[in-house]
C-alpha cells in the first residue's frame, strides 16, 4: 500500500455513508423510547428520517467504491471524520426536540457523548424528556462501541502512539489489512460489550434503580461516559447500585482483549498482564490513601469514606467521571491526587480515555533503562513489557505521544486563560475535555458544569475532545501540510 | 574505561579537597570586604580556617591519588557530592554570623546560591551585614562558575541529556578523556564570564549604584541567580539600571560556546545557531504580547510596561529570578505566559536552569517528524539541528530527560500539597526550585520569600534544586543501586 497514491475520497465517503445508517438505526430504537413513555416522538422520528436519508444518498452515491481496498490514508480521513459527522447529525434530537436550542450547546453535548467524555452544559437534566436521555445515554454506548474497535483494530494498522502492541494480543488477527481485521475484530469485542452492559442493566435494576435508569446508566459505565440522569449524578443512590457501578467502570476499563482472553478461560494470561496488574494496584492504593485521608482529615464515616474514595478513584482513572462526592472540596493533598489520575487514564483498548497505563509503563520502564544506558553506552538494552523485547520505534512513538499530549494541555490551559477564565478552572477544562473525564478542577469541579463557557471556548473544548478521543496522532496526521500533499 | 571497575573512592576526595581549597579561598576574600567596610570579620575569617583546612586534610590524605584518571563512575560521584559538599561549607559564614541562625535554613539559601536558584528564607536582605551580602552573592558566581563547566565539558562526558550535542560547538575539544577537556575548557570560558562580569559592574556602577552593589548583583546576574542586595530586588532601580541587568541577563542565558564563537569573530556560526535564534525569538515575542497585555489591562505607561514585560520575560526565561514587578497580579492569561516560560529554561551551555531551549527544539522537531514517520513508516526520518542530523540516541536522551523532569516536578507538586501547602504555592515551589528560578507562583509568589516552609519542606526543596541543576540525571544514577554494584 503505498502511501503516495491519491487519496480515495469515495471510499472514505462510503464508510461514512455506512457510519450514518448505523446511527440512524439507533435513533429509530428511540422512537420506541418516546412511543413506550408517552412523550412526543416527531423530533427523534426527524432526525432518524434526516440521518438515514443523508447516509443512504451517500451511500447511493459513493457505495459503488467496494472493491477499492482501505489505504492508511483513507483511515486516517475516516476516523477523523467519523466523530465529527456523527456528532453533528447526533446533535439533532437535542435541537429538533428544543432540549438545547444552540446549535454550539447541542453539538458540544454531543460529542462530549461521542467522545464518552461526559462533560455537559445541561444543569437540569431531569427536566429533559427519558426520550432526550436515552439519546444522550446512546451517543456515549456508540462512542464506547467505536472507541474499543478503534484501538484494538484501526489505531494498530495506522501506527498511532505505541498500539501495535495490543495486536499481539489479540489472536487471530491479521496485520496488514484493515477492513477483514475490523470485522473480526468487532464482532468478538462488540459481543463482550455487550453482554456486560446487559449484566450491568440487570444488577442495576435488582437496585433501587428503574429499568429506564438502569439503562441509561449502564450505557454511561461502560462506554467510561459518565453522563447521569440525575442531577447530582451517582451522589444519590444506594450503596449497593454505587458498588455495581464502580466494578463495572473497572470493567470498562481493562482492556477488551483481555474480557475476550478470560472468557476463554486464558486466566494465566490476563493475570500477568504487566499494564492490567498495574490498573488494579492504582486503583488500590490510590483509593486506600484518598480513604485514609477521608477518615483523618474530613470525619467521614469509615465505610462511606472508603466508598467515595474508591468510586472517586475508579470514576477518574477509567476517565468515566461520575461523581458521588465533591472531591474539590477536600483538602488540596487529597484532591490532588485525583487530579493527579487526570493524567495516567485506562487501559489501552478500554473505552477509557486518558495518555492509558500502558504508556506510563513503557515509559516509566525506560527511563530507568536510560539511567542503566548512561552507565554502559554501548549495551543495547530494550525494555520489556509482559516479557517480551518492545521494538525501539514504538518507545519513540509513545515518547513522542507523551510530549504531544503534554504540550497540547499546557496550550489547551493558556487558550482558555487567554478567553478569561481562572488558573485552575483553564487547567480542569483542559485535562478533564483532552482526557475525555468530564469533571476537573476550578470553574469544572465535580459539581459544576460546562454551561458557562463561551461559544469560542466550547468550540475549542470540543476540539480537546475529540484530540484525546482520536488518541492525537490521527487529527495531527490529516491537520498536517504533508498528509495532503500528493 | 570499562564501567564496573572499583570506584575509586581516593580520586572523588581529591577533587572535593581541590573544591573545598578553592572555595575557601573566595572566601578569604570576604575577610578584605569585612575589613574594607569595618564590619567584624572573625566569622569570614573562621570558615575560611574551617574550610581550608578540611580541604588541605582531604589533599593530605588522598592528594597522591594523582596518577589514576577519573572515570565515568567517579565523575557522576563528583558531581553530585560538589554542590553538596561546597554548600555544607558554604553556610557556615551565615551559621557563624548569626545571621542565618537555622541550619536548615542557612544550608537551604547556601545551595539556592550555588545552584543559581536565588530562593531565598530572608525578609530582611537590608538588615545584613555587607560581608555576608557578599558571600551570598559569591555563591551564585561560584555556582555559575561551575555550571558551565559542567554543562559544556564534564555533562557531555557523562552523557547526560543531550548534552553531547554542545561538543561539537567548541573548538578543540577532546571527547575522550576527562581532564584535559576541563582544564581547557575552563580557561577559556571562565575568561568570557570574568570579562563580562566585569564589564556589567563598571556599567552599573555608571548608574545609581554604589560600587558594592554592582559587585553583588553583576554576580547574581552572570549566574542568573536572583540574589539582590536589596529588599525589593530590582524594582527600587532607574530604568537605566534595569536595562543594563536585562541586557547581562540575556548574554547569561546565552551558550557560553556561542561568547567564544562571537569573541573570535565567528558571527555567522553564532547567527546560524537555532537555540540562539529561538531564544532571542522567545523573548521578542512573548515581551511584546504581555507588554501589549499590560498597556491595555493594567493602564501602564508604555515604556514601563514594555519595560516591565521585557524584564520579567528575561528574567524568568533565564530562570535569573530578578523582580521589578509583582507579576502574580496581572491578569491570568498574562502571568500565564511568564508561568510558561518556567518550563523553557536558559540556553543549553549557559548559567540558566530549567529543560533548557535545545531540548524544546529536538522535541518539537521530532514530534513533527513522528506524523511524517506513521505516514512514510519505512522511510528513515533524522531530526536534524543547526544542519546536522542528530543521532537518534541523543533524542532518545532529550526524551527521556523531559519525561523525568516532567515527572520529578508533578511528585514535587504533590509532596508539596501533601506538606500541607495550597495548590498554586505546591505548583510554583516545585518549578521554581527545579527550574533554578526563585520566584514562582502562589505562596512563593515574585514578592514572598521562602521562610515560611517547614523544615522537611526546606530540604525537600534543596533537593529538588540539586536535581534540576546537575541535569537530573546525575544525582539519579547516583541515587540508582546499579550504580553501586561492583
Amino acid at each position: 500500500m503505498p502511501f503516495r497514491s491519491v487519496l480515495k475520497f469515495g471510499t472514505v465517503l462510503r464508510v461514512l455513508s455506512f457510519l450514518l445508517i448505523f446511527e440512524s438505526i439507533f435513533m429509530l430504537s428511540g422512537v420506541f423510547v418516546a412511543w413506550y413513555y408517552n412523550e412526543p416522538f416527531y423530533y427523534i422520528l426527524l432526525s432518524f428520517l434526516i440521518t438515514a436519508f443523508v447516509g443512504a444518498s451517500l451511500y447511493y452515491f459513493f457505495g459503488r467504491n467496494k472493491k477499492t481496498s482501505i489505504g492508511k490514508r483513507e483511515g486516517y480521513l475516516i476516523v477523523s471524520l467519523a466523530w465529527v459527522v456523527i456528532s453533528l447529525f447526533g446533535s439533532l434530537p437535542y435541537l429538533l426536540s428544543g432540549a438545547i436550542p444552540s446549535f454550539t450547546d447541542a453539538f458540544f453535548e454531543t460529542i462530549s457523548g461521542f467522545t464518552t467524555t461526559g462533560a455537559s452544559v445541561l444543569s437540569d437534566i431531569e427536566a429533559l424528556p427519558k426520550t432526550v436521555l436515552y439519546w444522550r445515554a446512546m451517543t456515549h454506548w456508540i462512542g464506547g462501541m467505536g472507541i474499543i474497535v478503534l484501538t484494538v483494530a484501526i489505531l494498530p494498522f495506522l501506527g498511532v502512539g505505541g498500539m501495535q502492541l495490543l495486536v499481539a494480543e489479540m489472536p487471530g488477527i491479521t496485520p496488514d489489512r484493515l477492513h477483514p481485521r475490523v470485522t473480526a475484530t468487532a464482532k468478538r469485542l462488540w459481543g463482550i460489550y455487550v453482554l456486560l452492559t446487559i449484566i450491568e442493566i440487570l444488577l442495576l435494576w435488582l437496585g433501587e434503580m428503574d429499568f429506564f435508569d438502569s439503562v441509561c446508566h449502564s450505557f454511561a459505565t461502560m462506554a467510561t461516559g459518565g453522563f447521569s440522569t440525575k442531577n447530582n449524578s451517582i451522589a444519590g443512590f444506594s450503596p449497593y447500585t454505587q458498588y455495581i457501578i464502580m466494578l463495572f467502570m473497572t470493567l470498562a476499563g481493562i482492556n477488551f482483549t483481555l474480557h475476550y482472553l478470560a472468557l476463554h478461560r486464558k486466566f494465566k494470561k490476563v493475570w500477568e498482564n504487566q499494564e492490567f496488574k498495574t490498573y488494579i494496584s492504582i486503583i488500590i492504593i490510590v483509593s486506600l490513601l484518598v480513604g485514609f485521608g477521608l477518615v483523618f482529615y474530613m470525619d467521614t464515616g469509615i465505610e462511606k469514606a472508603f466508598r467515595d474514595a474508591m468510586f472517586t478513584v475508579i470514576s477518574i482513572l477509567t476517565t468515566t467521571g461520575f461523581v458521588t462526592v465533591d472531591y474539590y472540596v477536600w483538602p488540596v493533598f487529597l484532591w490532588i491526587m485525583i487530579f493527579a489520575l487526570m493524567f495516567i487514564g485506562g487501559s489501552a483498548g478500554s473505552t477509557g480515555g486518558g495518555i492509558k497505563i500502558v504508556r506510563h509503563l513503557l515509559l516509566i520502564k525506560n527511563s530507568f533503562l536510560e539511567l542503566k544506558r548512561a552507565l554502559h553506552p554501548n549495551a543495547i538494552i530494550p525494555v520489556k513489557f509482559n516479557g517480551k523485547a518492545v521494538p525501539q520505534n514504538i518507545i519513540f512513538n509513545v515518547m513522542a505521544f507523551f510530549l504531544i499530549y503534554v504540550t497540547i494541555f499546557a496550550v489547551g490551559t493558556m487558550v482558555l486563560s487567554l478567553m478569561g477564565y481562572d488558573f485552575e478552572t483553564s487547567i480542569g477544562g483542559s485535562i478533564a475535555s483532552l482526557g475525555n473525564i468530564g469533571p476537573g478542577i476550578g470553574g469544572v469541579g465535580p459539581i459544576e458544569n460546562y454551561g458557562f463557557f463561551s461559544i469560542p471556548a466550547k468550540w475549542f473544548l470540543s476540539f480537546l475532545m475529540l484530540l484525546g478521543r482520536l488518541e492525537l496522532f490521527t487529527i495531527l496526521i490529516v491537520l498536517s501540510p504533508a498528509f495532503w500533499k500528493q
